[in-house]
């Protein structure tokens, strides 16, 4: 049986497409309870919404909400009555194990870190996601919470995703740094001394550096870069992915016979579209926090949405705190 | 009449697929005259090569190549004699109008500073390329000649953008600058200097922040980024679009129907590829000095450098030294 808190305030689609996404969320997996947080105004809702379900879900109404303007630095001030501060603190006193957010992620990093903390030796926590690439899943981090970036706390994203990876998938991992070139001359000094630590510390694991396109090359199971760079890098591929989309759409719906044999080739652009498209990778970690904490995307719809809950729940499922606490010992004292 | 010098060493496919395109490209275009710079083991057979143009294309043999292992530092004492120099001192003398090189891009940077040096106010070129889009291209720099950057050297580049876009293309283009988020609040503090300078400076062409995702919209004519990040946001979007393309094909042979019908399906998807392909849109220019230097990539085959070669005539038939000059001290002195 497992509990798991979700604040359904932030997102640009409101509250609702949560709440659906919880319900159905419920249905197929009967052997989870949910904590719902929401401010005031949507209590008596979302009471109702989820009378049906009543004994696996507990309404959390809350003074504030944090909104996307919000800045991450008033949130020690204004934050802590929030819907997002309510579900960290149900997580860090036990009665949750896990919790997912739509919110702002600058006030989810600082309200984070501050209620749970994070694990030893880590300054702060890095946005993690799983990229789809031609083989196996891609862990990339940091994709945007920290931008400036020195070569000790690309060293830290390395240990923490090194060792969730290990944790998560009990195989050693193959981690790469994100870099504008292969040869160990190129990139700036941050990234080299980077390198040159990581080959220290864990030799077993970092293969060295990697480029843009080798993104989804599927070589990986951990690529590590700076948070302005990683989101750049992902939101490009999310653009282009979208825009090539488009175009498959109207190119294979421009002439009468290929629009009449779409029973055809829709099926396959549908799986193409399946496989690359970031709704179905729809949440993002915050790894090096004493904590599960999932964040989805501001835009998230309902599919999103349940992709979200599922997503937190499978980690939820294997995390396994000694033995992660173990390996980031074992790396960091190398 | 046209000349332009070419550098034909240093690719990963070898000089000769450069001969080829050349060969193609003088068929296409009896307008224009070549220098093609080559190593002395080469000089005897591009001679013979070109023997039925022997008109229109010089050779001009030289004792060394740049590689790709070279490191740029050392250009200035070693890499003077090599095909790279040759032809920036070609386009430095007068000889030819613009130049064309396959070879290590730091090296093309430190070589083309000295020998042709840069506009009034520009530290150092920028490496800008033409990205599609789903409306007009937009011309991204720096793509990774400039790792660190400085709050000043990305008005520079904005500065030598927007000029140069404005010559090219004779409209005020909207400039954006390439960030983690829309907000003015978001970004490194690097971004954010940058961005109050280029509100007052050219409020008539900048108009904010721009995300990853935003690239393939077609709202912006210039988009202005570091290198770090404007490298692998360009090489992410490359590895996704090769992937996709791999996919589309191999799921549209899965089934022996849609093999039998490939003459519907396959027009449509080359049209996409042709649309998105960076092959396409092979040249890179080093924007910020003092003449016309395009770039193509080590990796390209014959059809890259063909359009490479018609990018870097397009260029210097619009190049307009006097009206850029005048449009970036405009700018530079606002």
């Amino acid at each position: 049986m497992f509990t798991v808190a979700v604040d359904v305030m932030g997102g640009d689609l409101g509250p609702r497409v949560a709440f659906q996404a919880c319900k159905k969320f419920l249905k197929s997996r009967p052997d989870v309870h949910l904590i719902v947080a929401v401010t005031q105004d949507f209590a008596d809702e979302a009471e109702s919404f989820f009378a049906s379900r009543k004994s696996r879900v507990r309404i959390l109404p809350c003074e504030t909400q944090i909104s996307m303007q919000d800045k991450p630095a008033q949130m020690l001030r204004q934050g802590l009555k929030s819907t997002m501060a309510a579900v960290l603190r149900e997580h860090q006193q036990g009665r949750a194990q896990g919790i997912l957010s739509v919110g702002n992620t600058g006030a989810l990093m600082v309200l984070a870190r501050h209620l749970l903390g994070t694990l030893p030796g880590m300054d702060r926590p890095a946005l993690a996601t799983l990229l789809p690439t031609r083989q196996k899943p891609l862990l990339m981090l940091d994709l945007g919470a920290n931008l400036g970036v020195s070569a000790d706390q690309l060293v830290q994203f390395a240990c923490i995703g090194a060792a969730w990876s290990k944790v998560q998938c009990a195989a050693a991992p193959r981690l790469g740094l994100l870099n504008v070139g292969r040869e160990s001359t190129k990139g700036t000094d941050n990234v080299r001394q980077a390198a040159e630590q990581l080959q220290r510390i864990m030799p077993d694991y970092y293969v060295g550096f990697y480029e843009g396109d080798d993104l989804y090359r599927g070589e990986l199971d951990v690529l590590i870069t700076d948070g302005f760079a990683g989101n750049i890098a992902l939101k490009a591929s999310e653009g282009l992915s979208e825009w090539l989309s488009e175009q498959l759409h109207s190119e294979f719906r421009n002439t009468w016979f290929l629009r009449w044999l779409s029973f055809l080739w829709a099926p396959a652009i549908a799986r193409i579209e399946r496989r690359i498209s970031p709704a179905r990778h729809g949440g993002a970690l915050l790894l090096g926090l004493d904590g599960v904490v999932v964040k989805t995307h501001g835009k998230s719809n309902e599919r999103a949405y349940r992709h979200a809950l599922e997503y937190l729940l499978q980690k939820v499922e294997r995390f396994d705190k000694p033995r992660l606490l173990a390996e980031l010992n074992r790396l960091q004292n190398h």
